[in-house]
């Protein structure tokens, strides 16, 4: 039994991820990552160090191992003061170890743990890109006949499809970033910096019971995204572009706004950027390979006279932006194509982006998030998506 | 020059940061903590990421390349959308390049300007607790000659006496935290859980323009500190221990409130710890060496009949939790005591801790923040010290 509350079921696909770990060669997992730990525990994620990571001299490093195929012999390693949480809530892992003070003496932990368990010499999958170099060096040195290899890809393929409480998630979170949106556009007019919109964004979204993450912003014909000093002025078009998350679960959307009324130019492209959204999302339904999103979009980009300044980019999400389905290779050195030969599935949730930079009438977005159902596409957060007029009496 | 904005001074003391390398026998510091980049920036902390780490199938990592007595050399390679803060405001490093996506494209910059400056098989200073496994493989790969060594040491020496602008943003903090737990607890009364009154203080923190970090609470005569559904029930005491940074500078405070009157006991628990806090404080000024604030604090916990109960700590702080000067080796293993023995600074900033764990009446504490003075100390929030009052009638 692990603390006082009763104990959990596994939260999740305990027999997809030990496929996923065979397919990958890895006989046991050590999980280092805030996002993958909360996916195997169930939602938890320790409150003290949701934000930060740095104490001391060192850093938090919560460990999850998990040996494939014997999850009766898992064990959390956990930051000295997750013992309240130990005492207030079940976990599902039979061994939780609220004990470590930082990188080091986790890993040492989680190391005697997989000795115990007799896979010292086995295929050890980590987190290359969260854990720790002293951890990992910690690792090498004290189990030197194993053999390390990277875990990213059993790891989102075990999160790719979301199941009702995670949908429900978010929508709460797509739903409740636009809502932030629509008061903050209602509320404001000219003369309103962008850094002051988005700390009224941040309000907003706090106040509806949202992690603010970020907000991307333009305003007028500028195409610079960073909060700044500009001020938002009558006639000046605005972007907002944020991301907050319920329960770790992301909501990221962009909406148009404008301090007056839209020109018939100013109609026509948002009408236009909205159009490539619609053709991206109408094939979305479990089965249809995912690449039928860039096939939809690219067909309607191809018919605008503006193509060139259009960037259109479709990716998954869930706990963190951009995860499977992986559907391009066009993009930063993050994107793969590996999803998009293979069929979308239900409970898939995706981000479809169409982006204007437009040279002389400034950056017009819309960012939606869709979730993959057996016949077609929910949308999550449907509103919005038309020129929001800002206040011009604030 | 670096960005379209006007090129910035040093924003740090680089002879001393010299000195430092020199001490650890490093040529060139990859810098890679949020926190030390911020430092080293002057400041900047990059928006986007400032919640979030993950992305795609990697993360953020920006790197601060400085090479030991060449700031006019110095690099930071940022993530793609930092272009937009480079447009915005300006940098005092020579070359910024906003240009990575992850974890491996971004090492592969840093050790390409490693290489121009001839330093590719010097002794480079990592952070090895906030540079990643596969950056840190990627660095030993690339550069074998190389010597790679731990340099938090000279970065947190560095940041340990504070400039006038970083005390007024830990004032700011500090106060806004204090002024955050006041509205919380004077706007709530019986019914209220832990985890609403949490997410209260989060919105009055956010409110005032901090970021909320986290919030321990107690309620009753439970020891318990995590965030949960248990009632704050009338009669019943409290504490908030939260921290919410106000531009990167920590606000770290505990206060206690009470729903009624506090009986004679409860006023001489609070009494008590209140006493072991001006203990710690009294001989805090420049030039006393550090251990003084144990001793004081010691002597008087001594004379507790409740001593087996109380737990005193006292460390550094500023852009994180527990840093220099570190006074004291008990606790867990991210403590040492190499500053017990050295004179403290004007400037130097400190949070202590009295707690006391009553087995009878539950969790009474207070923390505090005071900055060394040339001639005795500030406290940083001098209010709310005593027992607060709830809403009784919320």
């Amino acid at each position: 039994m692990s603390g006082n509350g009763e104990r959990q079921k596994i939260p999740f696909d305990a027999d997809r991820l030990d496929q996923l770990l065979d397919e990958a060669g890895i006989d046991v997992l050590l999980v280092s990552s805030k996002h993958n730990v909360q996916y195997l525990l169930g939602g938890y994620r320790f409150f003290f160090f949701d934000y930060m990571d740095a104490i001391g001299r060192s850093r938090y490093l919560p460990i999850l191992v998990y040996p494939k195929g014997a999850p009766e012999k898992a064990a959390y390693i956990g930051y000295r003061l997750e013992k309240h949480e130990k005492e207030a809530r079940g976990f599902w892992v039979p061994e939780m170890r609220p004990a470590s003070s930082g990188t080091l003496d986790a890993m040492q932990m989680a190391v005697e743990h997989v000795q115990r368990l007799g896979l010292g010499s086995g295929r050890i999958g980590i987190e290359t890109a969260f854990l720790p170099a002293d951890a990992y060096e910690a690792l090498r040195e004290a189990l030197p006949q194993s053999r390390v290899t990277n875990a990213i890809t059993p790891l989102e393929r075990l999160r790719a499809v979301k199941t009702p409480d995670e949908l429900g998630k978010l929508r709460e979170a797509s739903e409740r970033v636009i809502d932030s949106m629509l008061a903050v556009v209602g509320g404001h007019g000219p003369g309103a910096t962008k850094r002051q919109l988005v700390d009224a964004l941040k309000r907003e979204e706090v106040g509806r019971g949202l992690t603010f993450e970020y907000c991307l912003i333009t305003a007028g014909t500028s195409l610079n995204r960073s909060p700044s000093d500009q001020v938002w002025q009558q006639g000046d078009i605005l972007s907002l572009d944020s991301g907050g998350n319920y329960h770790g679960y992301i909501g990221d959307v962009c909406r148009m706004a404008i301090l007056g009324e839209p020109d018939g130019e100013l109609q026509e492209l948002l009408g236009e950027v909205d159009a490539i959204q619609q053709a991206a999302m109408r094939p979305v339904r479990a089965g249809v390979r995912g690449g039928e999103i860039y096939a939809g979009a690219e067909a309607a980009i191809g018919r605008s006279p503006r193509r060139e300044h259009i960037e259109f980019v479709a990716h998954g999400m869930g706990l963190i932006s951009h995860e499977v389905p992986h559907l391009t290779d066009r993009g930063p050195v993050q994107y793969t194509a590996e999803d998009a030969e293979r069929p979308l599935q239900a409970g898939m949730v995706l981000s479809i982006e169409t982006t204007l930079l437009h040279p002389r009438r400034g950056f017009i977005k819309l960012e939606d998030t869709v979730a993959v159902g057996p016949d077609g596409f929910e949308l999550l957060g449907d509103r919005g998506r038309d020129w929001n007029r800002g206040n011009l009496a604030a």
